[in-house]
């Protein structure tokens, strides 16, 4: 449905995503539990149908240019239990469950976010991996779309 | 810096951000202490720098073309509490406390994700408003940019 003032965009009831020149909007998924990131992800109109019809995370994978049903190979399927729109509807944020071994993420870890920026300054910023987001059971298999 | 490996991309400590075809990566910034997603939004390589360097999230504006300190002109600076990159670095995670009067949104609200999809297929999609995170006390402005 199209939307045709800006205050209907942003206040009405009417889901009505604003896609990108690509068909996208951006997708963040967390953890319904913990709260934490997971990953940030794409859909396009046929993953965002999908993944509200379905109840299953949906996205569309760009490396691929094909629709992605998240955990598809690996198991990791997102369970969606909430599912949320931003102002001017260009992204989602869903609040998942994942199943399977309970990751999000292809390198093994349970966010893709595993690892924090140091220092306070762009020459002295470097990386750590937060063993709290890093299954200790996994490995890194390299399959992106996992 | 640049990075040659996708091991060293995605389980290395070197920050190397992955920029797309405008320069620009994806950032989710949530509250440090509630934990919702407060908006998404894109940064550039100044505006990452800066706000790893201040401790205040700047992003790029796509609508105006221009480096955009959060808060700027509405008061609603960003303090970064914690600031993370996804595995394959093309995506940034803030946690942050809203300054001023602890909005994130040029609506009003606390959070941009003041919507939830309700309904369990797309035709019966609609979105309904979230009183938790919306300001009670906030009128609508129309500044996306605040």
């Amino acid at each position: 449905m199209s939307i045709t003032t800006e205050a209907a965009l942003e206040l009405g009831s009417v889901l009505a995503p604003r896609y990108d020149t690509n068909g996208l909007i951006v997708a963040v998924a967390t953890h319904a539990d913990s709260g934490d990131v997971l990953m940030v992800a794409w859909m396009n109109e046929e993953a965002l149908k999908l993944t509200l019809s379905t109840g299953e995370a949906h996205y569309f994978s760009r490396s691929r240019s094909r629709l992605w049903r998240k955990g598809e190979s690996s198991g990791q399927l997102q369970a969606v239990v909430e599912a949320r729109i931003d102002c001017d509807q260009d992204s989602v944020w869903l609040k998942v469950r994942p199943q399977g071994d309970g990751c999000a993420c292809h390198t093994g870890s349970r966010s893709c976010f595993y690892r924090l920026i140091e220092g306070g300054s762009w020459s002295g910023s470097s990386l750590s991996r937060d063993g709290g987001l890093i299954s200790p059971t996994r490995s890194t298999p390299h399959d992106p779309q996992r």
